[in-house]
C-alpha cells in the first residue's frame, strides 16, 4: 500500500485556514510560504518513496535480538541514514547546536508523513526530539556540549527510561537506584520495561534519560530524579567512548509496530549524570512530555491519513454490487463500491476525523511555538496554557481516531482488510499502542479534567470556546453557511454549561473526576472539531465567492463539513448523556462481586 | 490467560431470566433443569481445561500448509478427537442420523464457551453443523445416507464455499461452473477464496458445500446453485472413498484466528452432487445462513466474556495510584486499579455488553428453537419473523461488542495488554474478522432495514417493542426499578417513532437505506439490550424481596442494570441524531475529489 502526504490538505490548513507565514514572522524564524512549501515536497518525498516502502516488511520481518544486539528491518539503517544527511533529525532542534529550529507548525507536518510512512521506523527517532528538549532545558552545560549536538543531528539517539514492571501510570513506585560516585556522577541500577529503541542498529549511540531515585530520596514522585545514562560515554572529544554497564535483556512481542525494539533495559550500575536539580526529575520530564504526547498524537493522524488513502484507492476500484439507485456504472460487472452509502459513510468518517485532527495539530502546535519562542512573555504565558489544555485532547483523540479510522479501513476492504498483505490490518496493530503509550488515553482525560479544568476552573477552556464562538460567528455570517454555523453555536453553548456542571460535580465529589473524565474528553474534542470544520467551511465558501484556487477542493471541504456536523458530531450527545449518569453508578458494585 | 464459563450467568439467563425447562417442554426434547446444568458445567471443563490452554500457543504456530496439506496447532487434534468422542460435535445434529437435537437455547451456551476458549479451534467446526442443516433440508436422500451421520458425529467436517476473488458480498458476480455428468453428478471447475477449514488435519474427510453455475444458468444471483463436492467421494458402505479433483492452493496470512485455516480452493473438475434445486442454490445456502450468522453472533459474544474476565483478573491484582478519595489499601504500595472511576467504567462496559449479548442470544436462540420445532404451524412462521429480524443485530452488534470489549480489555492492562503473551491483544485481532465474514456488519444492517424493516413495514419490530414494553412495565412496578423502567419505556417510544421515521425516509429515496443502517442497527441493538436489562433487574429485585438465592449476586445485576441504562445507553441518542442526519451529506461528494 503507497502513500502520498495528502500536501494539498496540509497546505489548506497551513496557509489558508492558519496563516503559518504570518506565524513564522512573528517568531522571527525566517521561514516564507515557498521555503516551507518546498520542505514539505521533499518531506514528502522522501516519506512516500523511501520509507513507506518499507513498512509492509517491517512488520514480518520485525526487529530481532541476538546476544544483546538488535537487528532492524530491512532498509531501516539505510532510510535512518538518509534522515539524518537530508536534516530531518535536526529539524526541530536547538540552532546552537547545529538545529534547524523549525517551528512545530511546519514540522508537524512533516512527522504526520513520517508516521504514517512507518510508524515502527519513526519511533527509532521520535524520542530524541524530547531527550534534546530535556537536556537542552535543563542539562548542565559539559553534558549539552558533550551530548547534544550529536542527538540534534540523529548521529546519537534518545531514550525516555520510565517504567518498570511494578511501575507504569503510577511512576511514584519506581526503584531505579541511583548512586552517588566520587567524581560528581551517579550509579545507576534498575530495570526498566517497555523502552522504545532502547537498543538498535540505527545510531552510533543511544542516549538514555532514566528516572531513579536517590539515596536520600523522598517517597513517591517527589523523589525522583532525572539521568543522563549514555550506551557510550562521550569522550572529551565528542567521539563515542567507553560502554557503560547497561544491557537489553530482551525486546516485546507486541500486536504491532514490530519493526521498532520495545526493550527491557537492565542498568547495572551504569554511569549516569543528573539532569536539573536532585529530585525534580518528573518536572523535567515533563519538559518533553508536551512534545512526546504531540508527537503521539501525529503517529494516530498519520496512520489514520494512510487507512484513509487505502479505503480510498479499494472503494474506487473495487466492483461489488449495484448502486440502490440503479447501476452508476452498467458497463462494469458491478458498481464501485463508493456508490454506496454505507460505503461513504465509512470513507467521510475516516476523511472528516482525519481532516479534523489535522487542523487540531496545527492549532496546538501554534501553540507550543509561541511558548517556546515568541519574544513576549505574556504571550508565552497564554500560549502555554492553550498548549497545556489541547496537549491530552491531542494525545488521546487523535489515537481514538487513528484506531477507529483504522479499523474502518479494514472495513472498507471486507475480507481482503485482514489479509496481512493489504497492510490494513497492520495500521490497527500498529496504532493500538498509541492509545496506551505516553500516558494511556484514560489518564490524559484525567489530566485535563484534573490539572487543565479544575486548576483554573475552566478559564482556559472558556476562553477557547469564545474564541470557536467568535469564528463560527464570521463563518456564519455567509447566507451558504448559516445553517451548518447555528448548530455548531449551539454545540458551543451547550459545552459552556457542560462545563461548569462537570467542575461542579468534581468539586463536590472527587470521584466525578475519573467518572466524567474520557466522556468529557470526547465531547470536548467532537465540539472542538466541529468548531474547526466551520472555519474551513467559511475558508472554503470564501474562496469560491471570490473564485479563487481549485473550486472542487474546496466544494469538497464544505461537503465534508456538512457531513462531521450532521453524521459524526451527534457524538458528542452520546458523551454528554453518558457523563451525566455520573459516578454512583461506577462505584457502587463491590470489587468482588463484578464477577460470580 | 485462563477461561472459566460463566455458569452462573448463564444459568441465570436460561432459568431465571427465560424459562428453558419450559421452553424444553415445549420441544418435548426431554430436557431439565438438572440436565442441562449437567450439560453445560461438562462444557465448561471441556471448554476451560482442554481447548482453553491450546489458544496462546494456535496463534504463534498458526496453521501452515505444505504440499497441499494443512497442519493445525499443537493439541487441536487431541481437542477434536474428545469433541467428537464426547458428543459435542453431534449436539444439535438430526437424532435420525445420529444428532442428539439440543435446541440453541442450550447449545448456544456451550458453543459461546467454545468460541471464548479458541475462536480458531471453533473455526473448523462452526460450518460443519451448518452444512449439516443445508443436506438435512434440502439433499436427495442418497447424499443424506452417504454423508450426514458421518457429518453430524463430526467425523466428517463441512465448509462452505461461497466467495471468488471478484466476488465477496455480491454473490451475482461468481463464477464457478458445474458440468452435468452422465451419471447424474457435476463436474465443478473454479476457485473459491477465504474457506475456513477448507483443509486441515482434523476430520476424516471434508464435505464442500459449493456454490457454482450450471451452463444454462440465469446470470445473477438466480443462476446460483449449490453443490455437495467432498474431499473424498463416499463409499456405498460409508467409508471415504476416491479423492476428488479438489485441493488447497494456499493459506491466507491473517491478522488473528491464525490457528485456523482460511484457504483457497481450487476445483478441477471435482465431481460434485446438486442439493436441492438447479439455480436454487441461495435459498438453500441462506437454510444455514441464519444458523452460520448466529454462531458468528456467539463468537463476538465468547470473545468478550473472555476478555471480561481477563481485565477483571487484572484490574483486581494490578496495584498503581492510589483512589481519588485516598488510599484503598493502604498497607499495599499502591491501590488495585479497580478502585479508579475510570478503570471501573472500562470493567462494567464490558460487563454489561457482554452480560446484554448473552440475554439476546437467549431470546434468538429460543425463536429458532420454535421456527425448528414447535409443532404448530403458525408458532413457527411467527418464531421464524422474529428470529430473521433478531439475527442481523445479533450477528453484527454481537461482533461490534466483540471487538469493543476486547480492546478494553487491552486498554486496562496497559502497556501488558499489547504484548502477546498475556493473550489480551490477541482476543482484539482474532474478533476482528468476526465484523467481517458471514456478511460484513454493513450487510447486516441493510438486511435489517431493506428485508427486515421493509418487508413487513416495521410490523415485527412493532411488536418487538411492545413486548419489551410490556415486560419493562412489570418491571417498573416494583418501586425500586420504577426511574429504571421509566428511563426505558421513553426510549422504547422513541424507537417506535424513529423506526416509522426510518421507513418513511427509505420509502422516500432509496439511498435513505444505506445511509441509515447501520446507525440504526445500532440503536435498536442498544435499546433491546435496555429492554432487556430492566427484566433482569426485575428478576434480580424480585429474587431480593422474596429472599432467594444469592443476594450479591441480584445486586451486581441492579447495579449493571443502572449503569447500562444511565452510561451506555446514551449511546442511542448518537445513533438516532446521526441517521437523522440523513443521506444527502453522504451522497453529495462526487467519488473522484474525496481526495487531492
Amino acid at each position: 500500500m503507497s502513500y502520498q502526504a495528502p500536501l494539498r490538505d496540509m497546505r489548506f490548513v497551513l496557509h489558508e485556514l492558519f496563516d503559518v507565514s504570518a506565524h513564522c514572522e512573528l517568531l522571527g524564524n525566517g521561514l516564507d510560504r515557498e521555503l516551507i512549501d518546498g520542505v514539505l515536497e521533499e518531506g514528502a518525498r522522501y516519506t512516500g518513496e523511501v520509507v513507506a516502502p518499507l513498512n509492509r516488511n517491517s512488520d514480518e520481518q520485525g526487529a530481532t535480538l541476538l546476544n544483546g544486539e538488535v537487528t532492524t528491518p530491512e532498509g531501516f539503517r539505510e532510510a535512518y541514514r538518509q534522515y539524518c544527511d537530508n536534516g530531518w533529525a535536526s529539524m526541530t532542534g536547538p540552532t546552537e547546536f547545529g538545529g534547524q529550529g523549525f517551528p512545530q507548525m511546519v514540522s508537524a507536518s512533516f512527522h504526520e508523513m513520517l508516521m504514517a510512512a512507518s510508524l515502527s521506523f519513526r519511533v527509532y527517532s521520535g524520542l530524541t526530539e524530547g531527550a534534546v528538549l530535556a537536556l537542552y532545558k535543563h542539562g548542565a552545560p559539559e553534558l549539552q556540549r558533550d551530548y547534544l549536538a550529536k542527538m540534534v543531528s540523529g548521529v546519537w539517539s534518545g531514550t525516555m527510561c520510565l517504567t518498570e514492571p511494578q511501575a507504569g501510570t503510577d511512576l511514584a513506585l519506581l526503584r531505579t537506584r541511583a548512586e552517588p560516585q566520587a567524581d560528581g556522577s551517579y550509579s545507576i541500577s534498575g530495570s526498566k520495561i517497555f523502552i522504545s529503541g532502547g537498543e538498535q542498529d540505527l545510531s552510533e549511540n543511544i542516549v538514555h534519560l532514566v528516572l531513579a531515585r536517590l539515596p536520600d530520596a523522598p517517597a513517591g514522585v517527589k523523589g525522583i530524579s532525572l539521568f543522563l545514562v549514555p550506551k557510550l560515554i562521550a569522550n572529551a572529544d565528542g567521539t563515542p567512548g567507553a560502554r557503560n554497564s547497561l544491557s537489553c535483556g530482551a525486546i516485546e512481542h507486541k500486536m504491532g509496530i514490530k519493526g521498532a525494539s520495545t526493550c527491557v533495559m537492565n542498568f547495572d550500575g551504569a554511569t549516569g549524570w543528573l539532569i536539573g536539580q536532585a529530585n525534580q526529575g518528573l518536572a523535567c520530564m515533563f519538559t518533553m512530555m508536551n512534545d512526546a504526547r504531540f508527537q503521539v498524537g501525529l503517529q494516530g493522524l498519520g496512520i489514520a491519513e494512510r487507512s484513509c488513502q487505502g479505503a480510498l484507492a479499494y472503494a474506487r476500484e473495487r466492483l461489488q454490487s449495484r448502486a440502490l439507485t440503479g447501476a452508476a456504472e452498467p458497463s462494469k460487472a458491478a458498481d464501485p463500491i463508493i456508490v454506496h452509502p454505507d460505503v461513504r459513510r465509512m470513507l467521510l468518517t475516516q476523511k472528516t476525523l482525519t481532516e479534523g485532527c489535522r487542523m487540531v495539530s496545527a492549532l496546538c502546535a501554534r501553540e507550543l511555538d509561541l511558548e517556546h519562542g515568541h519574544p513576549e512573555a505574556d504571550v508565552r504565558k497564554a500560549a502555554s496554557k492553550r498548549a497545556a489544555l489541547l496537549i491530552p485532547i491531542v494525545k488521546s483523540f487523535f489515537t481514538d481516531v487513528g484506531q477507529e479510522v483504522s479499523s474502518l479501513g479494514v472495513q472498507v476492504y471486507g475480507g481482503h482488510g485482514y489479509i496481512r498483505e493489504w497492510g490494513m490490518e497492520q495500521l490497527m496493530r500498529d496504532s493500538r499502542i498509541t492509545q496506551i503509550y505516553e500516558g494511556t488515553n484514560g489518564i490524559q482525560a484525567l489530566d485535563l479534567i484534573r490539572r487543565k479544568l479544575l486548576g483554573d476552573g475552566g478559564a482556559e477552556l472558556n476562553a477557547l470556546i469564545s474564541e470557536l464562538a467568535a469564528a463560527c460567528e464570521t463563518a456564519g455570517a455567509r447566507a451558504e453557511l448559516a445553517g451548518l454555523a447555528e448548530t455548531v453555536r449551539q454545540r458551543l453553548l451547550e459545552w459552556r454549561s457542560l462545563t461548569s456542571e462537570v467542575i461542579a460535580a468534581c468539586q463536590r465529589d472527587p470521584q466525578e473526576i475519573g467518572a466524567t473524565s474520557v466522556d468529557f474528553l470526547q465531547y470536548c474534542s467532537y465540539v472542538l472539531l466541529a468548531g474547526l470544520w466551520v472555519q474551513a467551511a467559511g475558508v472554503a465558501q470564501a474562496k469560491l465567492a471570490a473564485g479563487e484556487g481549485d473550486a472542487d477542493f474546496y466544494r469538497a471541504k464544505l461537503a465534508s463539513a456538512e457531513f462531521y456536523v450532521k453524521r459524526i458530531l451527534p457524538r458528542a450527545s452520546m458523551h454528554r448523556e453518558s457523563l451525566l449518569g455520573g459516578a454512583d453508578c461506577l462505584m457502587g458494585l463491590d470489587a468482588e462481586h463484578f464477577a460470580f
